[in-house]
């Protein structure tokens, strides 16, 4: 048995053709649909990289009106998921109620559509929709705070710091949030696309899907870098004490968070334009800290690596963490911000899946008994 | 690209090694852990073969006395968790709540434990338990009853009934649903199998996983052919209609459901046992009906396939739907009861990929747009 080869993780394995992402990692460069991601967030909103996404094409005027007005319709969340929200135990992930929500989401589908939603789920695009707001009212409500009615008149991602905050956020808030959501929306396969296509792949519905792939990124070895990114920041606390913090670290060994990446063999494409957003931020809002301490440990990371021949960049998770918590996002969102911005990536994935379907069904190597005999239970010991 | 060739659906490609289920198609055999299905169903109860699952060996007294315990006093759901199933739309399908309840479920562990329960996924059994009661307690809010106590001195399937039902099961139906329950507690890996897996080795919790497990066994591909079956024999009638009925189909090159398995070329070990409930069964009630109508529609079909040189056998969905329906089962709850019964399965899978892990995170073939530019929006057209 230990002869048979295979790859732990299905590491190098090809599991499904693909169009909708591109990941140049020797050139750091990503792509959504073709569109360089770069391009993407100087000139286009998140709900048009969602209509992207979702149809392959970008929207022209007329079709990002009326794709718009769809997605901020659905913003409002009904009252019983209020109320699970509210019920949620307190002590719980907020990754666990959004799991939750959306496959309950899905009840709340009118019959004939959701008969549909198997084979369309761009008709329910309110999970896009209401996860920000899911995410926004539980915050809220831990806070001893009530609901905020979303608004129609602000993007997506300055909507959520509208609900978030009770107040509307500056435009470069509004600006920076929505990008950043875009810069997360699709990142090719990884086990939360993967796990939203091998539940699609059995012809589940797109809210069962997506769903799982909450579960899936809620795991530490998925989501969460930039929670650990920002503890580090406060660990070392001021500018003055990263270069020693970062000797200590190396001597002993730490794993530097939010630096390198399984595919970006140069910097982060991502993590050029949230450096660019930190700084600008921290600067309107008087708070250079976290960039200062970021980009001295860059410096000074990437010089001792190259010493060693190993050069390391800086991965979006990098710099997001400090953006997040400029923008008044406590930490334990910040994986649910990511599920948020996701979503449209997730759906593109199960639609994908679904126009050239094979149910995933990998083998097993049994390493096992090969038989044995059931003993009474009296005589086992 | 046309040239690069991958297995489409990962069909035939090794995803991990497992100890857990042996499956010998050529000969129609069925092993747990070693332990030939047959001596399992005969010899243990589902609480016991849940406890082989989770813990790789047959429990002695002692420890199944404490097992079987901790998993009846587990039974009950708490007043949020009715009022979650109450307030559940009526339009939906039973396995979007079960999906939605255990992530929720995860909120009620103790913080502390929910830390544990990252490593250790027995110490969350309630989960197996308490599928059981959401099952029966949605069936009867839905008939406009009240929610039943579970009774801590049956056992997990004739509990089931009678949460059910509100009345005590005969020992016959008290038997053959505890033994149903075990007879689909495991099959290696399939999409909602793989799914738990891909989602554990985030190392996200087991709540998570089995929430995206139960997602996936919702999809036509994988759960409810045993539902078909019962569609299919209650278009046929009655016995008189069966070889008419038979040929029609055939000829109209009708796909006969419950026959054939990918893995088994002999008649599935499964389904020799619940043929054998189903007769049983229908002797106690005096009603024959389905265990002739399908009998004659096995026989019938296996002779016409024989005569191509393709035999085909029953699998244990053929006579499933049968069994469920004489235990008053109603065909909505069919999958819902695979998912009570697949439990400890996907979790002893979520267990072992926990002990051995490496993320899942294959690889696409990217077949779309190489790079494009983004036009601006009012010249897109």
């Amino acid at each position: 048995m230990a002869s048979v080869e295979y790859a732990k993780g299905l590491e190098g394995v090809i599991a499904a053709e693909s169009s909708i992402c591109r990941i140049d990692g020797e050139n750091g460069k990503l792509y959504y649909m073709g569109y360089p991601i770069r391009q993407l967030v100087e000139q286009c909103s998140f709900e048009e990289v969602t209509y992207l996404l979702l149809y392959g094409e970008l929207p022209t005027i007329e079709q990002l009106t009326i794709f718009q007005r769809k997605m901020r319709h659905s913003r409002p969340i009904s009252a019983p998921i209020q109320a699970m929200i509210r019920d949620f135990p307190r002590d719980s992930h907020p990754m666990e109620l959004l799991q939750a929500v959306v496959s309950y989401l899905s009840g709340y589908v009118e019959h004939k559509i959701q008969h549909d939603a198997y084979c369309n789920c761009r008709i329910t695009l309110h999970q896009v929709s209401q996860l920000a707001t899911v995410v926004a009212t539980l915050h809220r409500f831990r806070s001893g705070k009530d609901y905020v009615e979303p608004r129609e008149d602000l993007s997506h991602g300055a909507n959520f710091l509208y609900m978030l905050h009770g107040r509307e956020p500056s435009e470069l808030e509004g600006t920076i949030m929505d990008d950043c959501l875009t810069l997360h929306a699709e990142h090719s396969f990884n086990a939360s696309t993967f796990t939203a296509r091998v539940v699609a792949s059995t012809l589940s519905t797109c809210y069962c899907s997506i769903s799982a792939a909450i579960g899936a990124l809620y795991g530490s070895l998925h989501g969460g870098a930039n929670e650990k990114v920002m503890d580090m920041v406060d660990e070392v606390g001021e500018l003055s004490r990263v270069d020693a913090w970062l000797s200590a670290a190396l001597d002993q060994k730490r794993k530097i968070m939010g630096m390198g990446h399984r595919v970006y063999k140069a910097k982060d494409p991502r993590a050029i334009v949230v450096e660019g957003y930190l700084e600008r931020l921290g600067a309107e809002k008087g708070e250079t800290r976290y960039y200062e301490i970021l980009k001295r440990i860059e410096t000074l990371f990437r010089e001792r690596m190259e010493e060693k021949g190993k050069p390391i960049y800086p991965n979006v998770d990098f710099f997001s963490g400090a953006v997040y918590r400029l923008l008044g996002i406590p930490s334990s969102l910040f994986t649910p911000v990511f599920a948020i911005a996701r979503a449209p990536g997730w759906l593109a994935h199960v639609l994908e899946q679904r126009s050239d379907n094979r149910i995933f069904r990998p083998k097993a190597l049994y390493v096992g008994h090969q038989q044995r005999e059931v003993v009474p239970i009296e005589q086992r010991s």
